[in-house]
Order: C-alpha cells, then structure tokens, then sequence
C-alpha cells in the first residue's frame, strides 16, 4: 500500500526540535501511520544553526525564516519546537495558510495568544495537535478506560502534583525559565502537565483557588548577575471540578528528589488509580469488594494496553521517553490525516491554559476563580 | 526507687476508654515513668456499663457520674475518652479543680468551647495533654529532629493528607460521625491528625483556602432511615505557613483504598522527607548532594529512633498502633510529672481547630482565611 | 465466666524472658482465653538476678534453680528462655513431670537433643509450643488460607530467605551466637525461622543441597582477643519439596541493609504471594486471570485477618512485633487448654531442626541430603 | 568527520532481526559511533520472507542463503538472529572469513558448540559481540563501577532470578522453547541472562548445586497433540563464587505474577545493592555507617549514569528495553571498530553456557558440579 507523504516543516532546532525529528523517524518505523511523514524543511532563526541540525538530522532542507514554511504550498504540517514566545504567530500563520499545526506546550505566553491560536484553529478548520507527552503513555489510556468504564465508580476526588527538583537549589541560575514573558516558572513550565492530566482524567476544572510562592527571590545568571526572580517556585492549588469532585493540584522545580514526579491519584466511590511518571510502566488500580484480598493492585505495562505491543512484544520490559514522544507523533499525523485521535488539539491546551490562569489570578486576587 | 502514684479517672468506657486503660498499664511496664500510673475510677454515664468495664479492666471503682471523679481529691489526672460534645464540660471542671486533663482528639466540637478549654488550662497552670496519636511515632521524632538540624534545609513544603475509606461506600450507615455538632465529618474527624501533622513539621499555618465536598447526600441510619448528611466526606485545601512555604492538605473518609493513609511529603531547599502511616515504621529521606547515588533512603525504625527501644531491642521488627498510644499515655503522664514533655497540650489542639475552622469559613466564604 | 488458672514457670530472665511475662500479661489483656495465665514463677541460674527481675515483672516467686519449677505440682506449664543449651533437659524433665512446654527456638543445640524433647513430648502426652513468632502473623494465615484454597493453583516454588545485618561489619564482636554448641550461626540461630515458614506455607522438605560461608574467620570478643569462627555467616541451599515443588533457602546475618528480612515468595500454577517481614502488616498476591489489570495486589492487615482485630477494630493501622508474640502465647495457652491451636510443637520444631541439619550436612558431604 | 561504514549482514528476519535492524539505525541517530553501521543485506532461510522484511525495513539487499553475506567480501559484521540452532555455524563460518559477528544469547545449544565457536573467536582474532541485552543498562553500569569502587565493601553475597511467567499456564502451547536441542527449557532460553549478570557483577563463578523442576509433564501444541516435555519450567541453584562469596540463582517461566523479573540483590561487607528489570531505571544502594538515616537509596536514572544522557537529557524520564537493545548495538559497534567496549564477548557467553551446563549436571548426578 502507498501512504500519501505528508511533508513537515519543523521550526526550532534546539533539544525539542531535535527530539520531534528522531520522533518522526521513529513513529513511522513503529507504527502504521496513515500518511508517510517526512521532515523536509528545517527553520530556526539562525540559518548556519538551521543548516547544521539538518544536515545532522538528514533533513533535505534548512531556513533562517520560519515564514518560508508557510509560503510553501508543499508544506502539510508545521511541527513548533521555538521558544514560547514564537508558538502564537507561527501556529497562526500556519493555520491561516491551511496547515495542519503541531505545538509544543504551553501553547502560548498569554491566555490571549492562546485563544488567538485556538480561534484560528477553528477559522481553519485544520487539524491540531500539543505535545502533552505524558498523556500519550498506554497506561494513562488504561486509566481513561478503566475510569469510563466505570470501574472506580463515581469520581470523587483528583489529586497531583507535578514535581521536578532542578531549581531546588539555590545555586541553580537564572535562565529563560525565569522570565514571565516567556511562560516561566513552575506553574506555567510543568504546572500544566499536571492540569491536563486533570483534566484528561477527571473532567473540566470549574473553580479554583491558588497559591504561588516563590522560595528564591533572586538568583544568579550565566553572568555572575543577580536577578530578582518574579514567577513562581511552586504552585499549590485547591480545585473543584464540573461533575461535583474535589482535590488539589501542585507544581514544583523544587520538590526535592523529585526528577520526573508526575503523580496523582484519582478516587471514586468504587475503587481508586494512583500512578507516579517515575515509574511510568506501571498503574495502580484499586477496586472495593467484599473480599478479604482488596487491596491496591499494581499492572505492569505489557502489549495488551495501548501502544505498547508496537515497541515490544512482551510485558514487563518498559517502554521509554522517547516512546512515548513517539506515541504522540502517531497522534498528530493519525490526526493531520483527519481520522479520530488522541491528539490533543489547541482547544484542549487551551483548556489548560485557562485553568492556569485562573489559580494564578486567584493568587493575586484571593477567592475562588473560575477558569 | 519509689515513685509517686498518679491516680487517674479515666471518664468513657468505649473502644477509646478501653485502649486508655491498656495503654495506662503498657506505658508502666514499658518505660521508667516519672509517676505511677494507676487508673482508679472509670465513669461512664450509664453506671451499669461503667461496672462492667471497670471490671473486665481492672479497675477498682466505677461511677455513672463524671463529677465525682472531679470531686475526689485523690485523682491527679482526669482522662477523657467521652464522646466529643462532653470533653468541654468536662475537661475545665477537672481543671478547675486542680487536675491535670489528658484528652482525646478533636479537642472540642466548637471553637469557643476549644478556646474556653484553653483557657481553663492556662487559668489553673496544670498541664494537659491531647491524644494526637501518630505524632508521638519515633520516625516522626526522627523527621522533627532532621528538620531541626538543617538537614533538608529551608522548609519550602507541606503537602499531607488521611485519608481512610470507611464511608466511601453508598452503603456505609448514618452514624455520630454524620452529626455535625458531634463534630462529624471528615475535617473534623480525621482532619486534625494532618493539621497537626504539619503544624508539628512544617510550623504555623498562616492562612488557608479549602473545599469541602459531601459525595453522598444521604446516608441510611441504622434504623433503615435516610438521613441528610451535611458534613463534608472530603476536604482540601491550599495552605500558607507563616514562614513562607506553601502547601496543599486534604482529608478523605471515601479515599478508596486507603486504611490508614495519613501521609505526606515536606520540602526544604536542600531535601524531602516523605512518609505514610501505613508503613509507619519507615520514614523516606533525600538528601541533596553532588553524587550520582542521590535518592530518597527508605530508613527502617530501630533502637537507635525515639522510644522504639523500649518495645524491642531489634531494629526492622516493627511496633504497631498500640505502641503508639502507649507512647502518647507516657507523654502524658511526664507532663503531668511537671517533666519536659512531647505531650501536645491543649493549647497546641486549639491551633489545630483554629485551622480546621478557617477552612470551613474558607468553604463557606470563599477566598484567604486566617486561622 | 471464671475460668481456670494457668501457673506458669518462666524460666530466663534475659530479654526473651522479659518478652515472655510481657507477652502473657498482653495476652490475657488482649483474649479471651480459656485459661488465666498467670506466670507464679520466675528461675534464673543467679538468684539475685531471678529476684530483681520477679520484682520488676510483678512475678511473686523467683528462684535460683529451675527444677523448683519441676518440683512444684501446681506449675501447669513451663516456659523456657533460657540460653540454647539448657532447652533439652528443662523441657524432658519437665514433660516427665506432667507439665505443659512451651520453648523459645531453636529448640536445641544438637538433633539428638530435639529428638529427646521430641519423643518426651509423645511419651507424656503433654502439649507443646515452640516460639515461631513470625508464623504467627495475621498475614501468613491469610496466606496459608489462600493456598489451602487454591487461590494459588498448584504450588510450584517457594523461594526465601532471612536476612538480618547484626554481624556484616568486620567489627561485630565474637559473642555466644559464634558458639557452634550453643546453635550458633546464622543458619542455626536465624535460618529456622525460613525453614519453618517454608514447611508452614509449602509442605515438608525431602531433599536440600546447601553451602555455608563464613566471611569472618576471625572476630574478636568483648576481652579483646580474636576469637576463630567456626560457625556460618550465611547459608545458602536449593530445596525440593515433597510436592515436587523446588526453590531456595537462604539465611544470613551479613546481609548488609536488611534488619528484619524474613522474606519470601511462594508461587503456584495460578498466582503467586509474596512477603517480607520489614512491612509484615502486608502481603502481595497475585492471581492469574485473562484481564488487562492483572498484577500483585498489596493487601493490608485488617481486622478480618485472623486476630488482627483483637488488637485494633480499623485496618491499617498496624499491629507490631510485640503482638505477635502475644498472639504466640494465646495460642500456647490454647494448647496448654487442650483445644486446637495455631502452635507448633516440638514435632514441628523437630523438622525443622533435621533440615537445618541436613542443609549442615550437604556443606560437608556435598550433594542432595534428605533431612 | 566522515566515519568509515560498517557493512552489516543481518541474518534472520524474525522479531530479533527486526529489533536489530531498528537497533543499528537507533544507535546511529543516537550515539556518536566511530563507525557507521548500515545493514545492507538480510539474509533467512525463505527468500520471499527476507524480500519482504528487507523492504519493510529499508535494507537494500535480500537473499534465503545466509552463505551469501559470508562471501561478500564488502560485508564487515554479520549479526545473527537466528534460531539458536544455527548459531553454530553461521559465526563460524563468518569469523573464518573475517567478519565481526554479533551473535543473539544463548551463544549455542551445546556446550561444544559454544566452545567451538569461541575458538574459531580467538583464531580469527575478530571482535565478537553477544546479545546480553539487560547488562547494558547504565544502572547495571553503576552497579559495576560502585562494587569496583568497594562501596560495597567485599562481595559476600549474590542472590537473583530471572522469573517470567509466559508459561505459568497449563494452557500455555508446546513450541520451540519447549525443544532441548534448541536451546529449549527455563534455564537455557533465560537462566542465561541472570547467571550472566552474577558473573558481572560477582566475578567467576566456581561451584554450583542445582535443580530442575518441571511442572508440567505435558503440553498441547498448536496442532493440538499432547507432547512430552523434557525440558525445565524452573531451575534452581546454589552457587559459591571464585571469591568465596556465595549466593543463589534461579530461573522460571511459571514465576505467576512475574513479566520480567531479572531481579538480584549482591551484597558485600559494607553495602548491598538491589535491582529488578520491572523497574530497570532505578538502583537501590545501602551503604553502612554509623548513623540514624541509613537505609536503601533507591537511585532513579538520570544523564550522570552511563549512556543514559544519549536518550534524554533530563532525570527520572526513563529509557526503554529498545533503549538497552540501542545500547547493546553501540557496544557491538565500538567492538567492531577496536575500541575499548562494553560488549560481551563470544568468550564472555561461554562462561555462562559453561555454567548453565553445570547445574544440568548437578541435577542429574546430584552433588557439586564446577563449570
């Protein structure tokens, strides 16, 4: 069978950039995608750095401007991996120009950008996708299934937190991170992985209430200057949720000994999941019963749930990352083929974005904040 | 060496007024205490059940009316194990008449009644102690004192919940816990233990925002009635302590799962302590550092922590609840020696309902409350 | 109800003494026994030292000398802690008096000793109650009830190991647990508590192939001077089961990290369970089935197994190493009654000797040895 | 730079071609390789099978002789991922004619086979390189490098398994892995992975006693005639160590509730280390010392362990079995171009053979077997 090509054009070529080009290469050898995706332009803003990553990632063409993506009628999928700043025009110029548009998180820096985009998105009509990436691992779909079949019952409560430690010490510098124009801090960084799985899991969020604190209030950057430090360290947040449950949300880069802590647990009135993204091949699952042996019973990954059986064929052995980065990939192109998808699409980032908004107003307002 | 004796009253002849009684007894064969222990009368409000629990425990004497325990001068201690509404009446009577009170949690149904209580104890100057249980584990001795010494740095973090699943059934019955006077409800009932779990670790609590939410509107009462509930099944809420860091803390009867699941994590600038009760002879410590063999280290509880020593010689065999009130009744009885003390006074309980009160008004008023 | 006295002599003063009178009294606190143990009679070999500790554990009567307890006709059982040594005759000659036995393990220095204490017990006709505190647990009964039902299919192996770190540094010193006539060695002293969990859960051993190490040849004793090591460090054997079953057995006191590794796994045709006595209020089973939530469920010590609920009416709260020791003596005293009772006899304690000694015998002979 | 090319023949288009396939072009993207690899030809006994596999995975040549990669004088690596059988033959025949060969374990189906094939290793002079795919986790490495560095102090103790249970099921069919002259049975078909990683890690390996146990006689195929089974489900092994240190060793496929349980602990003087493959990105390391907070660090992945940072550049992520796989290959490569390297020679293979035939042995003669 011949698969139609469906021609990317990348922007960015740092670490994320780099990442979505393996992704695409890796997706296309694992599964049977719709459509042969094929990374043929590369654009950063620097055109010798451009010209260096394709020729290191074997993609045939470089640009020092983003815009000759979207001038090329040839062109299907804009993938965006630029800093956060960049996402909103390219996305939208992208859409504008009938491409189907795959995006980094955050979707942008403001709540405006963001509708801006999810609002072209649906002028457009074109598919979209977001890299939630932990959204996409077979034991977050089993969770999803186990939760819509009914087997913990009624959600009652959602609770997680999304904890890393890499500014945990005060040693740790100043970098982008740290500026708010560029979505930094913890809240917006990793917060909002945190708030999609929420969201993915237990519904839409309708109120909030939050706290941001900032545990450093300078730090030193690559010059040796010190910097006042406006965004947040960590961010604690109380939420309700539409279908009536309750819980809290956190994010942290200075949970201490925490390196990918993802984690969450989500109850009902029948049984509970619990899960943590350090070790992300497993879920906990308990179920109420009568019996003398309930208990939380731990599944390990095995190719009877999602994706899996495509990167091995026996349980137990793990998948990794960059898999599940792949997974995603699958997503986007299932998606920019117009059959249903896992993607997750700007109006759901959106979502995201909302919510986040929302605990931070509420932080300087006090109260209660609907997203 | 001869010691004094310390008569008790012991008022409450329940499951709670029975565990007094043994632990009373564990405490004297335990430890070297100060005093000894020697409960002499146990009251109970219906005189018949009184004789039988004094008898089937030992106990010389037994009364149908607490104030004759008030009334005799031979008892130093009165200890309460009544239901709630009754500790108020009791407790500043007892000290009023010079007694010292030893009281189960929560301290009092009411925040005046709490104050009220409070201040009888600051009034007569005797010392009073509250049946926090799980505080007085040697891990969390352990936590405390690495606290203390700088060992995890700067607290930056409370995260704590308990959470038990003994209503999350449909079918669990309308009982005292259902009346809100009786101080039902999750908060109130299981709440405190992680209230004070974070005051006793992390300090002051400065201001919260919380979320209760009745997941079963009805419940039937023994008598096959159905009865509206309106106490809270669950609580969260977001805290900020007074010096600085910041946190989330929820209280679950319905947690599927969970039997026992008081647990938390605290963090500081330069490691974490993590910890549950369900495995509360262990407590999980990362230390940051320039290695590559970082980690949380799971610290099994031995000899060489707080008073394990007294019940076994061996570290990893492991002491269970009982052990942990009989810690509790020998903090007692030293405070009531005038000895230093771990005993939580009523002062300490006080804070306690302070916070659980300030989440409540945060419930019912939205927004930043003061406890 | 009155029910009858049981007067007992205890025999040792040291810490499993001291464990043994703790135990009874918790006991009779704790149960509803058929007999009122009542411990009349405390002997150690120095007489003084027997006083001071009657005095202290509230015993009326001490001696220098245990056969006073032999001697004295209204003594319905003897309880033995006394060094290894002395097991042998106490227990023969006080089964020759018509006296109940109950005895710490292991039950004597050489195999020929525990067959005479063996067929003493036959001979009188008396009961007998060996100190296997770990089979006690709520958790193993609920563990051997799950393979008796066949939760577990066929049983096809049992692998375990008791894993201490009392000896593992260079520094320990050469004490009485280094003496090979007083059962010393790891296998000896620790090793049985595996080998009898083994026969509990998995049926009787035909056939072992074992090999012991000392890592310490030498170690020097409390005077300063090295002492030569004659017994093991650690034990490590292959066995096969009367059932056919296979697995392994391992036992030692150098296991660095481990302070009370009683651990195992036992696995059948259609699950599996597994343990470790560092978090003994637990168990893990597995059980096979064609879903996608297969996995090992951590099931935690409630009221409904076995005499968990004497101790605390809620699960999860745990209860410790002194609880089992107590539900140890309850079910002594069951025997002692002549009803049916969890305790293992000298009979058992027998077995377990004659694998320990065959394990001995393969390291010197080499190959299979049936014990 | 422009790198030299290694030309490769793939021989063997099944699961383990394909998974070496994808390998070599995984570890082109993610390592920096001193050589670079390209397959260019796939060899396997059906013509139209090797056609088709050869275009599914982009190779440009096929052939159904694997003769025909041995004389193609361009062809520098021949990798072998055929039925065990032909391992034999096909490394001879290529090391004879100067290839590199990289060989899928068990090397071979007989001892004398292995032995053949290591001296035909050692006449050519050729780097050879075999498929102990679980050794080149950088865990693994850690663990290494920490018992090198005496964190451990010296090795006492190996102790590990390697269970399985895809064949805990009477229903699970008779196949190849059932066949004893193809490398069929517990002990061969995995055992190998666990005795590999106790010789790694614990050094030679000088005596074994063993077991084999088969649990069910019989098997139904997939022609559904019931077939004798002359193979082991379980194996089990005591082992003493060039060193003196002893330990344990087993292998199961009926180990229920287990999917790939490659699990070990190794102890030494001063520390032990503990690991299992179901969660392959961590390590737990227990050093002694004299304090309260000692206890097993679990040691989660990260950039600062081995080749982990090639994957991602952040902690706690995780890399995947086809990560380890990609590792492997790199290794092979590194071999290939005579460089210092990781990769388990044909001699290293033999050692394990070696001692796997020994335990056969022992289970048929009984007693103490060297390898």
């Amino acid at each position: 069978m011949t698969r139609p090509t469906l021609n990317i054009a990348l922007i960015g070529s740092g670490f994320m950039g780099r990442a979505h080009a393996l992704a695409f290469a890796a997706a296309d050898r694992t599964f049977e995608l719709p459509l042969s995706p094929r990374v043929v332009l590369l654009a950063d803003r620097d055109p010798a750095t451009a010209q260096g990553a394709a020729a290191s990632l074997g993609i045939p063409k470089a640009s020092g401007d983003w815009r000759e993506a979207i001038a090329d009628p040839g062109i299907g999928m804009v993938a965006i991996a630029t800093p956060n700043l960049l996402h909103a025009p390219i996305a939208i110029a992208a859409l504008e120009a009938g491409k189907v548009v795959y995006c980094e998180k955050p979707l942008a820096t403001t709540i405006a950008d963001a509708e801006a985009m999810t609002a072209a998105a649906a002028a457009s009509g074109r598919p979209t996708a977001v890299g939630f990436t932990y959204l996409y691992n077979p034991m977050i779909a089993l969770a999803r299934e186990l939760i819509a079949a009914g087997e913990i019952g009624e959600v009652t409560a959602f609770r997680g937190i999304h904890a890393e430690d890499f500014m945990a010490s005060a040693d740790a510098p100043f970098n982008w991170r740290c500026e708010p124009d560029q979505a930094g801090g913890a809240l917006a960084d990793i917060g909002s992985h945190i708030i999609a799985m929420a969201q993915h899991l237990a519904g839409d969020i309708a109120s909030v209430a939050g706290r941001l604190h900032t545990a450093y209030p300078t730090r030193r950057d690559a010059e040796g200057t010190d910097r006042a430090v406006t965004v947040d360290d960590q961010m604690d947040a109380v939420v309700a949720f539409a279908n009536g449950a309750t819980g809290t949300l956190a994010a942290s880069w200075i949970a201490s000994g925490h390196k990918m802590g993802l984690s969450f647990e989500i109850s009902g009135t029948k049984g509970s999941i619990s899960f943590t993204q350090e070790q992300f091949n497993e879920l906990k699952l308990y179920r109420a019963g009568p019996g003398r042996t309930n208990g939380f019973t731990t599944i390990c990954a095995g190719p009877e749930h999602g994706d899996y059986g495509a990167f091995c064929p026996a349980p137990g052995h793990q998948i990794g990352y960059n898999d599940l980065k792949t997974i995603e990939v699958k997503a986007a192109v299932e998606a920019a083929a117009g059959l249903p998808s896992a993607a997750k699409s700007f109006a759901d980032a959106l979502a995201v974005e909302r919510v986040a908004d929302a605990i931070r107003r509420s932080h300087r307002e006090g109260g209660w904040v609907r997203p």
